[in-house]
């Protein structure tokens, strides 16, 4: 057994006892173990049945062993790999034997599972992000309780994608880096006015307010990040410079000199885009005003791992830049400035999360029972390893209305670009 | 009348005598001028007819007038402004009194002429680039002859955006900073193989293999260019690591660690993506190399400007980011790592070149009689008028395969990226 802090827990017996099979494989049970263990062979995974047989033939040692613990498990992985190895792991019907994170990473290395014509079917009947279903989706997800993710985040509670100057930088450096990297990007300058959609627990927007001068209006739909942020904001002084709104980035008005927006595009859906392009035509681009979007995308249009998306992040889709690029910012009347993706600093950051989270897995349990650690170890292990082979991609945009200059001469240039003659 | 390098030449008496016109204007002539009057009132500039009248009631002083030499010429700019003004200009049937540059940058500032439905039409109808008509098509521009480029742009002969690294930088810095630039963001390291598709005279292969120790082929189907550039690599000792290829792109073969093109996508066509993608796919994506595409784009899909694809560049069409992205990139297998809008840097490139196609204006003419010098003053400062405005864009695409790593870990990292565990 690996003293990986990813090695999985131990079977609860309760488990076991629920399961369909006797203790004896059937040899309907062998020829479906031998075709998945075909499908996932070139991974070097190890699939074993719950009497201990296995078809493996995988040239020398295995990354890691799958233990199916019952015969709907088997079925399961036969059928749709993609959704039934999540509940499988998260139930414990599934076991990992060896480290997690590699383990998912090799079989996220093969090539797409024979579940993509339900993924495409399921895009298709997706109902889009209403106003309500948007609520119910953030809540699922953001509003577990900020003591949970205290657990695990960096002390300011940021939970996207850090941006890692060196290899070597801590957690807290790169996400302090990001917010840097993000207002730099926008060229913020002392008195001017952003307004940011999906605030989180706020970090972006005192980091705004506090380094670079600026007002800020920030918008969320959590109720128990906003509380978060408000407190944050009244005990350093900012209050007055800082408003956190309740509401949906749907609802935004006023005029601002920028705009931005730090992971919530993924929630925003597809069908959702021309709303946000809309927005942005009215509450920036009209006014001369740029932005920034940092949001996890893809390559080619895909939808969200069906596993991830029905228990972590109902409503999600991760889209493409032609995707964002013409149903989003074109009809803003909004130019690409600058497009730089940071899928690497995704998997680093992820792999710093899944540290802290194996250190505070006790308390997780003790708070939300068994199934609750080993779902987020799946998810963690599970994005790292999607952004690491570049499965998945994130991606920072900058644009600006298109009569209006770009807002610096060049990348490195500190200083507003004076139009040439 | 203004002192500018762009104003007009006087018009030759020989045209006026070949105007259907009389020296008067009827009522017909007087309506039709004060409805284009009214379409061109917003930019301040003055239409005024043969016989000296003018139905300009805009405010203040005009930023330059619009001279029309006879009833053909103003039915033409009533029909189909974007492609007549062109002609008309060429020819001397109009004349542009004041400053060519600002006068065209104002009329580029209006709304979309009446003309787009004619663009989509004609982009309807365009036949795709076969390849024999891309060798039609680069011949009809590029093949002007050496000399003629020669008189006017740097001499390395560069003729695509470059890069100033602060607003007073040379055409000549620029061009050296721009190569530095595409090298640096490709990460080229001694000994690695690249491919160049649409060398040009030769100047950034001949700097990569100069400077950065690389392999290179540079494909061309440009006769003279592929000339001159062969002449230069044997007098500078290069011609050991430069091989250029007389050849369309779409025969491109073997393996390279980087493909680079600089200007050569705007050429390509939409119809012709697909060739590109799977020439991609075949000669880095499989061996894991990555690339560069430097392209005049667009923020949303329009055919280019009528005259200037009727006179200057056939068969060309600035694509957006998103077509690039879905119908090239994505179809290679390649992930987007970084985009950067250079248009800026075009406006001020296409203004250095105005001014020394000024300088060699009497030489051009003397060669080329007097039409060309004025179609070729009137596409310098229209294409500096659209990049100043926003009306077209410049990009820089790096892009690696989906599943290596991107060439750094970040923007400013010389080093090669080690993948974080």
């Amino acid at each position: 057994m690996a003293s990986s802090v990813f090695s999985s827990t131990a079977l609860p017996p309760a488990r076991r006892a629920r399961t369909w099979a006797g203790p004896r494989t059937s040899p309907f049970d062998r020829w479906l173990s031998a075709r998945v263990q075909r499908a996932i062979e070139a991974a070097a995974v190890r699939l074993e049945l719950w009497d201990g047989t296995s078809a493996y033939r995988g040239p020398g040692a295995a990354v890691g062993d799958l233990v199916a613990h019952d015969r709907r498990t088997l079925l399961g992985l036969a059928i749709n790999p993609e959704l039934w190895f999540g509940d499988a792991y998260m139930s414990g019907r599934l076991e990992v034997r060896g480290p997690l994170g590699p383990v998912v990473e090799a079989l996220s290395g093969l090539p797409a599972p024979m579940s993509t014509w339900w993924d495409r079917l399921h895009a298709v009947l997706m109902p889009p992000n209403s106003r309500t279903g948007a609520r119910r989706n953030v809540h699922h997800h953001y509003d577990l309780g900020n003591d949970f993710y205290a657990l695990w985040l960096d002390p300011e509670l940021v939970y996207t994608c850090a941006y890692f100057a060196h290899p070597g930088a801590t957690l807290e450096e790169a996400q302090s880096a990001k917010h840097d990297r993000v207002c730099q990007k926008l060229r913020l300058r002392p008195g001017e006015t952003v307004v940011e959609a999906g605030c989180g627990w706020g970090a972006l927007a005192l980091h705004m307010a506090r380094r670079y001068g600026v007002r800020v209006k920030a918008f969320n739909i959590s109720v128990e990040q906003l509380a978060h942020a408000r407190a944050r904001a009244a005990r350093e002084g900012l209050a007055g410079r800082i408003e956190f709104i309740e509401d949906d980035y749907r609802n935004v008005s006023g005029r601002f000199d920028a705009f931005v927006s730090i992971g919530m595009l993924e929630h925003v859906g597809l069908h959702q885009f021309h709303a946000l392009s809309e927005v942005l035509e009215r509450v920036v681009t009209r006014h001369g005003g740029r932005g920034l979007l940092h949001f996890i995308g893809r390559d080619a249009p895909r939808p969200l791992n069906a596993w991830i998306r029905r228990r972590i992040f109902p409503g999600a889709y991760p889209p493409t830049i032609a995707e964002v690029a013409s149903r989003v910012l074109a009809p803003a009347g909004m130019s690409i400035v600058d497009v730089e993706n940071l899928r690497l600093h995704y998997a680093r950051t992820l792999a710093c999360w899944s540290e802290r989270f194996a250190a505070a897995r006790d308390a997780v349990r003790e708070k939300y029972g068994d199934e609750f650690p080993r779902a987020w170890e799946l998810y963690l292990a599970g994005s790292q390893a999607a952004f690491a082979t570049g499965w998945m991609q994130l991606f920072q945009v900058v644009f600006a209305p298109r009569e209006s200059a770009p807002p610096s001469w060049t990348r490195d240039d500190p200083q507003d670009v004076d139009a040439p003659a």
